[in-house]
């Protein structure tokens, strides 16, 4: 059991449908396994919880994500490993997030799910990117608003290569290496 | 140390300069110093990160209130103690966050501040009172804003009475006897 280490916060971004979820629950699932009290701050979730009435303009996506970052941060300060799965399309306000992390103690941990809009719309499970590349739906992130993907991220897993299987591997490892998690994970 | 108990939620509601910060700060040290991760969500702090945008209106009053209880609901149920020290004036919203935090099974207890609004006029550390009462300051509770105090508090501290002493004692007196803290905190 690892109750009175410190926690962190494990950030997940890419583009809608590339894998973030998917990924996030099975590592929440391993860490709890390890004795982890973990939070998955999921997109929709938190909108509906701390953001209602912010719409997809780059300020208002901003706020939102700083909005889970703030909690993030408040969870992993408190020994908690804080999960976020949310697009958070802009590099700028990823990088404050993890400024802000960091400088109270907490690691952080970029995982980048990659995968090529073109593999994205012939999965298309909500049939959200027929429409956005129809034109019917607007700031769509990857379509129709920008996705600016991590130069550096700690880990980044090719959601159209990888399997989840691997995915998870790769991540744990990752945490492993950068001391956030012990070896035996 | 009780790192693996079940979180808890110490609700504090007074008007503005009734004693909830003085008492949630001594208050939040002793569970500290007892063991427990704690968090004080002070109510100015949450409104900067969390609500920025929202007035004083009773409907962005309770959208704020509930963004508070959205996050202590997510320390308590991961094993902290959040304290958190707004006004929350409206009584439905705080019962509402109160049913929300204990249907997934993390305590809750709400300490009642009382002072009567003549002593605080009198005290008026930040001047407000008396700005309120001259009608300079619009929305301001207890004078022109509603103040609903609760009917059935855990547990009440006459500030303009007790000493905070006399006050820390019978919040964690009460936490013990509603089994969140053991006897001997």
């Amino acid at each position: 059991m690892h109750m009175s280490d410190k926690g962190f916060v494990l950030w997940f971004t890419g583009l809608s449908g590339s894998g973030k979820s998917t990924l996030s629950v099975p590592v929440a699932e391993r860490l709890r396994k390890a004795g982890y009290r973990v939070e998955i701050l999921d997109g929709d979730e938190v909108r509906t919880n701390l953001s209602k009435g912010l719409g997809f303009s780059k300020e208002d996506r901003d706020t939102n994500i700083r909005r889970i970052g703030f909690v993030a941060e408040l969870l992993a300060k408190n020994g908690v490993v804080a999960i976020t799965a949310a697009i958070s399309p802009y590099r700028d306000v990823r990088e404050e997030v993890r400024g802000k992390v960091t400088r109270h103690g907490a690691g952080f941990c970029e995982v980048y799910v990659s995968c090529p809009i073109g593999v994205l719309a012939e999965r298309d499970v909500k049939g959200l990117y027929k429409k956005a590349l129809a034109g019917e739906v607007k700031n769509f992130t990857g379509v129709s608003d920008p996705y600016e993907a991590p130069l550096t991220p700690d880990v980044t897993v090719a959601s159209d290569h990888d399997t989840v299987e691997q995915g998870i591997e790769r991540i744990i490892g990752t945490l492993a290496r950068m001391r956030l998690v012990p070896e035996t994970t």
